[in-house]
């Protein structure tokens, strides 16, 4: 078969097609996969232990699977156009659970693109954003392909939390989201409720509570989307209710912010076979609750055996556990861990991570052990 | 529960905080589902016959649903972040039939949110993209939504083909994307080869060609994604391939244009899911074969039978017929197929179409007896 030429690069012609924007766009870093380590490696993938991406290491719930291979004689037809389903069943779920009051619940393709249709509601060239990192590097890589620009304002060194303070303080007449990860992916905090009072009460902007690991938490914030008038939540399915392999996220938004979401949200985009597991995981409790404790007791763990390692940690209320590896570079030690098979998360690609950062996801007890016997002979126990 | 007052409506502090270029946006119109008919009729859901939304009745192929339960046990695991494997089996499927050249493949979410990540690859407030009505709404939604503003070219009144020397005369210098659908959704015909050639020496814009319905046709365009710098090929796995319900869009781009189309894509937009239901069905050629099968013949039978109803129809290469129904109105027509169980497609929400326009999505023999026998009620054959 002939081959046209290779022509890589854009000329001058193709790159007054893109925009500005995109040629200076980092582009997004996800975690290692097992295929990537296993072939990397020489490693059999099934003795791979993946702790990188804040998986379920117990799976899907059984009944979401078996509500999947259900929906299979149904999977030639669309899904409804605004996954009416789910977010119904998702407003059931919640109302008996904290009161919602008018907010509304929305479904999308994994929270990614919940937030990126938030982005194509909000932003336009000229507006900013306000992102505290280090944290989840998609609300920066959202805001910027919608055209508007980050204000970066860092966690404080010392406990990477918040500065909700200087947070106000950056608001500027552009700014139209703040972005803040409670619990934080990588850190692991959870903002206050004194916090998010004085958020809310501080600025007119939308603030954006992702709450992707609340689930392992002692709080939410659900309540405030129906609360207040430019509060909204994020929640996914992808970690807690093991499904990141389904791409399933939502948010709960106030009322008057629901119906321009369903319009600015692409059709169809939450599919037969995500609704299906999802309405069905929201029934198995019990699923849940296993996941939720085998979470408190490895986080309690890592907590208590980190520190006789020499690491320093930081208390987490979600499925991961953030160390700083110093002297030690996070890129080191994890190159030293996927050589025996484990794979745990880099943060050096998160912006104001540092290059001594790494999380490791909660996994079970054999698998805790894996991490913390592999992390033992590179930071041998203090006498 | 105590409920919070409910306020439905964005007041200006609310409206401030949306894009302007949303306000004046109409939502898409899906077609209608069977539990919508169902509920509103009063019909059992298995009694009704959908053949409004060109979904293939046969459903999915067997090794689609088989690969999607084995998935399961993966399935709290991120899919690839950019959908490689995908992508990758897309590629040795389409070399092994077209010369691809340089060309490159992405995959998305359905081609909806194909088009949108182009839209966000291309477009800002201030650009213009050409639509030629009447055509798929989601171009022009999906343009606006970037903040660009279609230029409607719309098809000869006569045989609703494309006017190619009036699209090439109203491209402006802000002109980014020529949307083509070919065949075309909902008049079913194709671009000739002359035209593809025309359009693409005779303009710089990106040429968007829309085969979501081309396994139908004799003729695809992919080639000239691989031959070209400007011309990008959208396919669907929601048509011929059963697997509208697990939203699977792609693409075959030039290959400069494939790296920011990546940085510009949601991560993890395809499910792991829908990946392994689509590499199946691509080893499916019975299954395909089958479809293709039963669409030519019901196709030639509704190209026979309608006129014998004094129904005006153009000649189809995809999975479904256009039908003139005047003097009665589309959404009379709809009514009294919905009254007796039949879903058809009332396209007066196509711009352009006019009032009268129907589709008919072509069935199994059976179904196409339904559409017909009641078509006959309102429209007695002639003598």
């Amino acid at each position: 078969m002939k081959r046209a030429p290779k022509h890589r690069r854009p000329g001058p012609r193709e790159r007054r097609l893109l925009r500005p924007a995109i040629a200076g766009l980092e582009p997004y870093v996800p975690g290692r996969s097992i295929e990537e380590v296993a072939a990397e490696r020489g490693i059999a993938p099934d003795r791979i232990v993946k702790l990188g991406s804040n998986e379920n290491p117990l799976g899907a719930s059984p009944r979401a699977l078996a509500a999947l291979a259900a929906a299979g004689p149904q999977l030639h037809l669309y899904p409804d156009a605004t996954a009416r389903d789910l977010r119904e069943g998702l407003e059931r779920w919640w109302r008996r659970r904290v009161d919602l009051g008018a907010a509304r619940i929305v479904a999308g393709n994994g929270m990614d693109n919940v937030l990126d249709t938030l982005a194509r509601l909000l932003l336009q060239p000229g507006d900013t954003v306000i992102v505290c990192p280090p944290t989840f590097s998609w609300y920066e890589l959202s805001a910027r392909l919608a055209g508007a620009e980050p204000i970066f304002v860092p966690r404080r060194k010392r406990d990477l939390r918040v500065d909700v303070h200087a947070v106000l303080g950056a608001v500027r007449p552009s700014t139209r989201i703040i972005y803040l990860c409670t619990p934080n992916n990588p850190s692991g905090d959870t903002l206050t409720r004194a916090e998010v009072e004085a958020l809310a009460r501080g600025t007119d902007c939308l603030l954006f509570l992702d709450e992707a690991y609340a689930d392992f938490a002692d709080r939410t914030f659900m309540a405030e989307a129906g609360r207040r008038r430019h509060v909204v939540v994020g929640r996914t399915f992808s970690k807690a209710w093991g499904l990141a392999g389904l791409r399933i996220g939502y948010a709960a938004l106030p009322d008057w912010l629901a119906p321009a979401y369903l319009k600015a949200a692409t059709p169809f985009v939450v599919s037969r076979a995500a609704t299906s597991a999802a309405l069905a995981a929201l029934d198995d409790d019990e699923h849940l609750a296993r996941t939720l404790a085998m979470v408190r007791t490895g986080r309690d763990r890592y907590a208590r055996e980190l520190p006789r390692l020499g690491l320093r940690t930081c208390p987490s209320a979600a499925n991961f556990v953030a160390v700083r590896t110093a002297p030690r570079s996070a890129a080191e030690v994890c190159a030293a861990l996927a050589a025996e098979g484990v794979i745990v998360r880099d943060c050096t690609s998160f912006s104001g991570a540092g290059d001594d950062l790494v999380r490791i996801t909660v996994g079970t007890d054999e698998q805790n052990s894996r991490v913390l016997d592999a992390l033992a002979r590179l930071f041998p126990p203090r006498a």
